[in-house]
């Protein structure tokens, strides 16, 4: 008889997002004239811009012709794209990137899940709590409950950013600015990581797919901006929430030539090697069309376009903040960051918070719960909604 | 200090595909001006049929505007589609599947290589030699150079098909038409897996790529066609080759509600939630636009175009099945299949063949060997090249 993975028996039966939509069901069904607002989930309601559809239109005019008909394409993506995102998103921030360093995939979501079959099971994996429930949920998949998981504090007292481990841990997952609770780090907090890592031979999986919403200077926007980090981290990328691509799918991982681990029969062995051939084995690359829509983005058109989406979603996240405050209620994240996480009033328990706003406001948000134990009394916001809907949703919070 | 997966090590450095377009390259530097035919990777050549342009056209103006602009899908793919494709390719052809058993992806590739997340380690494994090498590898991946990973002889004395394994197995992968020899299965051939599946509680991984290229009423198109087989089956299936949709990127997953196996504490589990799980965990979707494409796939005019496309490539594999034959040649597969596997003449090294048929007819095929130590002395060739080349190619070879 054939044995499954049995370790999927340890998961919770429902993800995060399902229960929540669940829950909005029920009450929509009670309350079908009911305006509710989102600001639960972070996606974006934007549509796509200009260049982006121009390309798009245009590639796809080339895949009716047999002339420029594209099958089959570089299964870690088009020159064209690689060469686009190595120069514009790295080199001319002085970051020493280049091309073949970068795979192009489908998702941020995928690749921080997949990255996991390049690495030995031996290892001690670290997490921050909160975190982004699918860094637990795929290293569950691999490992079931184990102790080799390790949940880095995240507290109000520490401003929510974990503190420097004390025993040694192979992999950490690092995601700046943060999902969910909005925080960042500065380049010399970032650096400290960078330095336990290189002294333990950690690898770092860093998770950028908030870089665009960065706003203050000395806030790293790629690791790779702290030295050494080439040898000790894989940063993920996306075009979801910079370019509004969550439903056109397109994202990059950098994985350096120059990260390198050592095997157990004593020879060195490149991560970027291992990552090309678990990507031309297992994947067929992103879809040409989809390809040449994020090199638009690079264009300047596509790069003012797509930067007036990312400040008109930073004006939201102003006015969620500003409103918060008003309350008088303990705010996180905002400032750098499309979140904002703040400790729910008047109770420890996040889903009661989330029956309230959604009954009492007709709001929908994401109780902090659902990221880790850490998040239990908290509750995250996004500013992914229109400027309208968030305006009115921060009027009946102070109302409330 | 981090580990990586040390199974990564044992496989082979280069991937098949990789090796050839390597030999290509020092050909075509060495002779600039020869007309090089390629007849060796399945890539097809016609572009996109009109109903699907059309499709994405107006996909891509939704997407331009914010009332029509989707976001993130569902990860199992759009209902639109998923019905679609239940009614069409199922339920019309008195197969019973329902929409919600159909997980649609962005490969064949990426699915038949991630279904092992589900999967138990201690499994068997049983493959056909010679076999598509994603299976091998990537079951490689998993477990390294193993005894139990099983490889079933096909020969020319057995037509590349494999007997009955004597030995209870687990997990058999099976793929009609086949990739590489171009055989198929009747169903009373097929009907005799599924039985054995269904009595040792194997499950089978069906790859039904090709199925668009049966041309003969005895050979089913999918394995549901046979009975029982939804309590044993799992079963692949794409859009690249039917409806060329190798750049475009759309396949889907087939997991029967009925596919059940016991977890080690006894209690009955079910793969497709299993699968479902893994979807939604490590995976966002197909891209909003090319989900309307693939469901263009399915009109009246879709249906009609797509047919066309693959009526072309099989006059091209008729072109080369009667010329290889003409040779006195043995000639397998190319009459339900794209795929022409023939036994190498004058010599048992199918590298040699490759060096010979490249160099003097200026024809690129691939090796057999490349496929599993049974393909050795054999060599496949594919028909989708265009009719004008294919032709000419067929001038060289009777012509050598």
């Amino acid at each position: 008889m054939f044995t499954i993975n049995e370790n999927y028996l340890q998961l919770n039966e429902s993800y995060l997002f399902s229960a929540i939509a669940k829950k909005i069901n029920e009450f929509t069904l009670l309350h079908p004239d009911a305006d509710i607002i989102r600001l639960g989930i972070g996606d974006v309601t934007l549509p796509l811009v200009p260049s982006v559809i121009d390309a798009l239109h245009k590639a796809t005019d080339e895949m009716a012709k047999k002339e420029t008909f594209r099958g089959y394409g570089p299964e870690q993506g088009y020159e064209f794209l690689r060469e686009k995102i190595a120069e514009i998103d790295f080199q001319q921030r002085g970051v020493s990137v280049s091309a073949d360093e970068i795979f192009v995939s489908d998702g941020s979501k995928s690749d921080t899940g997949n990255i996991l079959d390049i690495l030995g099971e031996q290892n001690s994996v670290a997490l921050a709590d909160p975190v982004y429930p699918v860094y637990q949920d795929t290293n569950m998949m691999r490992l079931g409950v184990d102790d080799r998981l390790i949940l880095l504090s995240c507290t109000a007292e520490n401003d929510f950013l974990p503190q420097l481990p004390d025993e040694k841990i192979d992999v950490i997952y690092l995601c700046y600015p943060d999902n969910p609770t909005g925080t960042v780090m500065t380049k010399p907090q970032l650096k400290q990581w960078v330095d336990y890592a290189l002294k333990h031979r950690s690898l770092i999986l860093f998770d950028a797919a908030y870089e665009a919403f960065v706003t203050e200077d000395d806030i790293p926007r790629s690791i790779f901006e702290i030295e050494g980090a080439d040898r000790c981290a894989i940063e993920f990328r996306s075009f979801s929430k910079n370019a509004g691509f969550t439903g056109l799918r397109c994202s990059y991982t950098v994985v350096p030539k120059a990260l390198k681990t050592i095997a157990s029969d004593g020879r060195e062995v490149s991560l970027h090697k291992l990552w090309n051939r678990r990507q031309s084995t297992k994947f067929n690359g992103v879809p040409y069309i989809v390809q040449r829509a994020a090199e638009a983005v690079y264009s300047p058109e596509g790069q003012q376009q797509t930067r007036e989406m990312v400040e008109y979603y930073m004006q939201n996240a102003r006015i969620i903040r500003e409103g918060l405050l008003s309350k008088g209620w303990a705010v996180f994240g905002g400032i750098n960051s499309p979140y904002l996480w703040f400790k729910c009033p008047g109770t420890n328990d996040s889903w009661q918070f989330f029956d309230r706003l959604l009954n009492e406001c007709h709001i929908v948000g994401t109780p902090g719960i659902g990221f880790g134990a850490n998040g239990e009394g908290y509750f995250r916001l996004t500013a992914f909604n229109s400027l309208d809907k968030t305006r009115e949703a921060l009027e009946r919070i102070k109302n409330w």
